[in-house]
């Protein structure tokens, strides 16, 4: 298995440096250069670098500590049964942390992530179980490893390991040491993020499955590297220069060409829902009528929105059901 | 003037041969594989081949006589005033064929599309046009010619003047001589276009001008040709096999694919609709349970559904607001 011979490079578990207990807490994040396609589906290896801004205080907090007999997980209090999804993804993850085959864990995890806000939480919640495991065990790893770590359990979660501005450099060895995620050292006090609640059923496809059909089938995906390039290099220059309109540009066109991407795989990922387009048209509307407002969308239909504290006024008034959040409200 | 020189190797109009009145029809058509990019904005020179079906009893009828003073022209019994963007657009095309500065032409053209089913008329409007000139003025050209003449006055219209299945060769030469459209000589009786009617406003970026932003700035439009090539082999290979299943597919995801280069332009071009995405979900659905029916999607909200005489019945009884053709009825 890939996975145990990357953790085995990083670390040794033992139970000698073992504490009572392990707890931490990770931010959720929203790309604005997004993750689209996998080299290695295993190890959560990017075709492309990827950039995004943490969400905190929405994220997960996980506690730990050492269990007998079986694994046992809490999810907001409820205890998950072991034939559950997310029961048997956190201890296949846990298995490759054991400093024996007895050794078994309590994770209790608490998501203060809105629901039905289409924010996704297995970013969090798996920086924050690689934090809290770094606490447990008292590893004392950089950021660096512990984003390598956390990538082994869900891609994105390797950019929650950092608050702000956060890059994702894709990096070429094929055990993905040099795959990791690196904070951005700007602040944007200003910026605001808007998450727009859209009334939605269960996605009937799977980011990850979607992910993968796009690079295996789609032709209009081979042109995605370049279109990440670019956008990489105006995002970063835009954050320097805080310079909102291309910030707002880039994130909104780099959204919409990774939906593009997945509508020309065969057969089509359609995301989107009728408010989904309706909301995307109001919007733009907003625009021309003069206040600077630009969406992204990840692989699902729900839509944030890009704007400034000085027009917060009047996007809460357009917008019902919106939740804003401040991305840099805790360090200005 | 580029289309002058054009004209003027191709022919010499003069009042010799000229008959009382010219008259002609010509079919609207359809692109399973779509027009979409020119190499030369004013000669309509696409940058890839694309592949069509016409819709004949669909079209329009054109006659044409000499007049005095300036030209008249007529849409559907409806005097057009010189002022109006369709009379201009006639008048200029027209005089590129005047046998001398003083000669004008009443044009009377009726379109049987039906209103609001987002059905372009300017194709078979502008190849309707040129074989009535050719009648008028006793061309007697091919339809080789015919077809790059058509072309003239909008890309799509060379496809019109033939029926059945009609590829656009796209051609390499820079006055165009070699971009004309050819008939596939195969036939399909069982073939069936629905045509959706799907309540909209005024669409509010040209066609015109979405291809050109899409081609000044989309990425993804880079993979376009490549996409092209694939969907044009194997459409001709499909309609040569009768392979229902892959024309559909094929013509599916191109039009998906040409809509996302769209999404990915800046500013972004998103012709569709809350309807229009209801309306892809439920083709989708009713091809999961079991019904063999795909869609294709102009520039602009409207969808046009593709299956076969077996399934209409179930299809009329799913789809409120249905147009059906027969694009082989008068030769199966």
């Amino acid at each position: 298995m890939k996975k145990q011979h990357v953790v085995d490079l990083i670390l040794k578990t033992t139970r000698s440096d073992l504490k009572n207990a392990g707890s931490a807490f990770a931010p959720i994040n929203i790309a604005l250069c997004k993750y689209w396609g996998k080299r290695d589906t295993e190890l959560n290896l990017p075709v492309t670098p990827s950039l995004s801004v943490s969400l905190q205080p929405l994220g997960t907090t996980t506690h730990i500590t050492i269990a007998g007999g079986q694994d046992q997980v809490y999810l907001n209090g409820e205890c998950k049964d072991s034939s559950s999804e997310f029961y048997k993804r956190i201890s296949l993850f846990l298995s490759m942390f054991r400093p024996d085959a007895d050794t078994f864990f309590t994770v209790r995890t608490e998501n203060n992530v809105p629901t039905a806000a289409g924010l996704a939480s297995s970013a969090s919640g798996f920086a924050a179980l690689v934090f809290a495991l770094n606490d447990l065990f008292s590893w004392d790893l950089s950021r660096r490893y512990l984003s390598v770590l956390a990538r082994l359990g869900s891609g994105s979660a390797c950019r929650s390991v950092y608050q702000g501005f956060v890059k994702w450099r894709q990096g070429e060895l094929s055990n993905g040491s040099d795959s990791y995620a690196e904070a951005l050292n700007y602040t944007w006090p200003d910026l605001r993020i808007g998450v727009i609640e859209i009334a939605t059923s269960e996605k009937c496809t799977s980011s990850r499955d979607a992910m993968k059909r796009t690079v295996d089938t789609s032709i209009l995906y081979h042109a995605w590297p370049d279109k990440v390039e670019r956008d990489m290099n105006l995002l970063i220059d835009a954050i320097k220069a805080r310079d909102f309109e291309v910030l707002g540009r880039v994130s909104e066109s780099n959204a919409l060409a990774m939906h593009a991407t997945m509508m020309d795989s065969w057969p089509p990922v359609i995301y989107w829902v009728p408010e989904t387009v309706k909301t995307i048209h109001k919007i733009q509307e907003m625009r021309h009528s003069g206040i600077p407002i630009y969406f992204t969308i990840d692989a699902g239909p729900n839509i944030k929105i890009l704007f400034l504290a000085e027009h917060e006024q009047q996007v809460r008034q357009s917008c019902s059901a919106l939740t804003v959040l401040s991305p840099f409200a805790m360090n200005p």
